[in-house]
């Protein structure tokens, strides 16, 4: 039997891109970007009006991708779940140009175990072919064939009509 | 209705890599790399073992995919697809980090009607949603779930088994 394949978004699912804006808000503007704030929100829009052009230009700046902190426990189920199916990572990185070569790296650095010819970097999540996609956005499931796993993350959390995970180790008790 | 769905592959279907082979070949060892010599073979299978090296490194250096010459026809035929398909730019851009910013210019300054959210840069393409493949490397189509139109290019011409395309006419001459 072929396995089961999974494709797996990257920024606020296994990359914590949330930690990065709340570093350079602090750095930028000596404020805090608190989790409370950004409830059902995205960073741009929890921020004063003169400060989002700022936040709006972040994901593009050198470096935002860089480094990002790892998601909790997703090395470890995502390892788990290699074993059982196919997985694929797939992420927006087309809306941000100059991500695409710190993208890579660190899914070689903190996912050693997928290989390279699996990852995608896309715009239009309907053109996988795949059983399962977890992502944060729930957008990227209108016109996908398989089924989608909302991934709890801040600005989703007012986001309903869809299976919601909350956190890894949820993925591992409905997929392991 | 909705559309169906064309991906389309970048290097010698869209874009001519050949000809920045035969041009660094020749920049480097002074000799010419001829389409006869890579009739049914890659470019580092007819040089000397001597040279071999340097050409399975060129597709990873800087400025390999920059500027490369647009195949005849394609932003023709391309053009007149889009009106009738949903089309996706698939191409193998994970073997060569490197060349991500190249391609992703090339294809917003040459195909500029196609918006960048229909990109996809991949390693493995069963992993693309749709309905047709144009790709010149036959392996492509092994594991894809729709219909492959192996693109005709020096180095495939023995391939069998899979329906043909020489050329972008052809290709509008079938879908169109």
């Amino acid at each position: 039997m072929t396995k089961k394949r999974i494709a797996i978004d990257m920024d606020e699912v296994m990359a914590d891109s949330i930690a990065r804006f709340q570093e350079w808000y602090g750095r930028d503007f000596q404020l805090e970007l608190t989790l409370e704030a950004l409830h059902g929100k995205n960073p741009r829009d929890v921020v004063a009006p003169e400060h989002q052009p700022a936040l709006r230009a972040y994901p593009n700046a050198e470096g935002f991708f860089r480094d990002l902190p790892v998601i909790k426990d997703s090395q470890r189920v995502i390892k788990a779940l290699s074993e059982r199916y196919e997985l694929f990572i797939a992420t927006a990185a087309m809306e941000f140009p100059n991500s695409f070569l710190d993208k890579y790296q660190w899914l070689q650095k903190h996912f050693d175990f997928i290989p390279w010819p699996n990852y995608v970097f896309c715009g239009d999540k309907s053109i996988l072919n795949a059983n399962y996609l977890i992502d944060d956005n729930a957008y990227n499931f209108e016109h996908f064939r398989g089924e989608g796993l909302l991934f709890d993350a801040p600005h989703n959390a007012l986001v309903t009509g869809y299976r919601r995970v909350h956190g890894w180790q949820e993925v591992a008790d409905i997929l392991l």
